[in-house]
């Protein structure tokens, strides 16, 4: 790892950015050819919220949050701050006061594949955090790390400046320069899955509505009646 | 496994089913002998609902939802969709379209030992799901499986056209054939822990209510005053 | 395991154990020098509940909840009943009778590294409860164990009377002795946490609120323009 | 859980699950249709040993190996002893002393969803186990369970008289009814496999010996050239 | 945590604990009530081994091997090092050159609830080492931690000079005050094993020799022909 | 996902690479800042070897090795090929007759964030193999996937061409342009841990070697004497 602090990193449209907010992740995952999703490990704190922004990232020491500060000052309004350790750790790296400096910033949320804590406090405030565990274990601020190099998290690459979108369904990265082509297929997908709904809802099979059947046949699916 | 669609299975009975499900998880799990229950890995994505119905049983390929379209058709007004994988899988076979199209055709709800996605609007629908992940991953419709097989979710075996009573304690299977006795084995349950209950909130300890201490007696269980 | 029942423990200061509750887990963690937590994995029930009380310790043969039993008559107004199994557990050993039982003794609350069930009612009584898991598996009551003895949960020690505190953020033990330091250490940092909350607030980096630009030096971490 | 002890059950034919163990585990989950596999987590707890035998099976309480002895009583020469218990369990159910009596009754070897101690003494022996643990944490014998009733490990449905086949990749099973179809379909696998292994030996490629070229053609997979 | 190196510590029997190394960690573990097991995460990275000594205790920081350096000191001649971390961790905290350092002191091994490194050296040395990980991610020294102070490893308390066991079962610990007696019921325990295993090797069940038909009985197992 | 076979892909120097292998995943990872190590999941299923290659990537989809196929044409004399699943899988993506295929192509060796089979024949071969599983669980090849892209394994990214180490310690991966810079700085450390080896075998305390005593006595580690 080298210890780096990256400074001017570009940013991703974000009017754009916002809207891919508004459609979801799994639209904007499957709108990318179903890539880019941090996997179901990294879950919301609290339920209904969505939020969309761009990467500045943190790359720490497993129990230590000192490049979380330093990334603070990297940050500005409509970023998401996107953090990961060297190797597993689920301690507490971020918490209320972090959330009000990032607040402060204009900041619109967290995604952090490890632990954070002062959870009532981040509802009460109401600062959207994404996480892989929920510890009260504090940390040190000892060894060095680096800020806004590329990072993976749970096998997805993101890089900073890159569109990162997150609601109840987890956390789904758009790299930057797929951003306007993201979101093109997005909107198309919605106005396809509005005619699809409508169709569902009317009762038209998806094995109809989807063209299955001839593929469970041509599969050799067998359809048997019950015997007990 | 055989790529097979069974039609025409039996289903349980469902006034009885209703009222096992009015009981809880709990209750049926402990009346019919402590069995049947799915484990702790089946999760409701929503707090406080209860949902009881008859298995329609989907066997699908990992990263793969095909056969859970075909199984959509077999489901009637009343039924569970039962969901699980031939390995494990977090992805999520299972969305807002779906549950659309299950809702149609009045489908009690969903029971997925795999990943839901859409949970914003499966949670506005009121769509009852129980899954073992949330996760945004998206599927293919390439591969053959079966529906209404038996099927085992975390130990516990699944005939199609069982009985699935789902609560915030997760999913209980109760087989076909003894859903009467188990919901009079229920009734009786609940009638004695509301005895139970009265006698443990007007301060009689478990203790002396079901005959313990001459059992931690006989177990060697001895007294002794605290020492610093 | 030795099979024995210890009576008369001594408790913390309730007072102080009260306050310590209000501040918090994290608080109360760090003040005491980042020890005493339980870890990740015991998580609360409920969301938005604060608790604290003095440890009645319980431990359980897996699958079997006889020791719970006997704990309860262990406990007073106050308490808070610490359980664990000799080996790892999923299974439901505390349900909404147990709660009916211990609330009907002024009991705070239960920690327990194993599982709970009855959840809807745990909820709607407002019973609160801190677990390892949910499961709806039952018990038996077959084999002794140990009720007051000191029990280990995920690597931190507990002896019967420790403090106990618990809130979103998970749960911790702070030894009876060291309550009045540590409530004194996190009084004041309670205070020093407002003026660093204030400062964050109106746009202070962390940075140097903290002193870190220097450390950030001393440690080789350089600064480096984007390049793409 | 219906505490029985089932006896007199039948056999799949000894000399064809002979002939299926000498063929391997992949072989035959693969000649039965890629089904019967307890999953990743069932491991030998020694390298390089093979077994094929029929299964009597024990479903025993967490912490508790009373049915394992139960369970002896109901081996014959050739059997596979296959034990699961009510709850996920890791503690050591089975050992040497277990071992011992299994041999002298002709027991061809233990698959286990539980534990095992004793493995110097096991390897010593030459007594073949497959577990998913390996503990010294010693059981009880108190609370009752079952043997030879039909039982689930991993997703997968064991009954008793079953085929039993263990090697280095784990453990299948093939329900007796389908040991003859499958043993052909088995040695018909072996001799394509046979053919397979000369072509790809001799520098042929999988992309042509399996006619994949076509596919990846249809699936829209595109080559390109690699720029830096 | 508080930051302290406690010298002097006093240490078990040497000969005793040696015997008891030569009866294996199960017996041990039965010998003291079936207690004081490591459980089954702490794994040998070498097969065969056996190994006794006197803990010298270290509580690192996780991805910090500063204290290992520090306990080194602290070791004489026949101790194991018992090494863990404030929160869960996985690096190689030890490796070979600490092996070497420990070796030229001679310490018996090492148990570490953390990663280890250099795997293939430590194995041509012949050190014994029990892992939770094998991990080649490397570590700093930056953080305090304390040595020989009392430490929790996955539920199981080990107080600087206890008496711990390893061998390929795990690992196990009995405090210094009850080595003698443990030794005493370890020695009974294996002539009494002894006596069993003639009796099973020549076909006695253990149905009859623990007297277990009673129990079936008492517990309501019933036995049932097996009907198709 | 982009559904692409990159061809013409840059190679790390082999005689560079080579003698990284020789040195080790350990001094590898730790010559290039303690980073590149692909987590202690990736375990070898042979004891011993050590492996050095440059990467072929494929990125399969769970249950399906389609593009393993694809990615053996793209594979030369002294490649390993580096494969992961777009979600957790742990079924066998590759087996005996793929290991054939590669051996006969010069392949050195395979790395896989999933499932193998035929351990026993595989072993047998001496190909080496690193893996996050052991399964039987066979695949299909219906769904597209990518070879020669980057991928992400574990929070590590691999570019095609990367040097990549593996022994008994996991895998390490080098980028292609670090090659040279890593080896110069792993021979150094060799020759730093020889001396530190010799001083540490006669007696020398990491304490002083390497002037830890200063650090702990900054850090407030404080000496105390053991009292009972």
């Amino acid at each position: 790892m080298k210890n780096v602090i990256v400074t001017g990193i570009p940013r991703a449209d974000q009017p754009a950015v916002a809207e891919l907010a508004s459609l979801g992740v799994a639209t904007v995952h499957e709108a990318q050819g179903r890539s880019g999703y941090l996997g179901p490990a990294i879950r919301p704190i609290q339920d209904g919220r969505r939020m969309g922004g761009t990467a500045v990232t943190a790359l720490c020491w497993p129990g230590d949050n000192l490049m979380l500060h330093a990334a603070v000052e990297q940050c500005r309004p409509g970023d998401v701050l996107v953090v990961t350790t060297t190797s597993p750790c689920t301690d507490g790296l971020f918490g209320e006061l972090l959330a009000t400096s990032l607040a402060a910033r204009g900041v619109a949320g967290i995604v952090i594949d490890a632990g954070v804590r002062d959870v009532s406090e981040l509802r009460s405030m109401g600062f959207p955090v994404w996480s892989s565990a929920i510890s009260a274990q504090g940390t040190v601020k000892q060894t060095p790390g680096a800020v806004n190099v590329p990072v993976a998290i749970r096998g997805q690459l993101i890089h900073p400046g890159d569109a990162i979108i997150a609601d109840d369904d987890g956390v789904v990265c758009v790299p930057r320069a797929d951003v306007a082509a993201v979101l093109d297929a997005a909107r198309q997908r919605v106005a396809k899955e509005d005619r699809s709904r409508k169709a569902l809802a009317d009762g038209t099979l998806g094995l109809d509505l989807y063209g299955l059947r001839d593929k469970l046949a041509v599969l050799g699916v067998e359809y048997s009646e019950y015997r007990p």
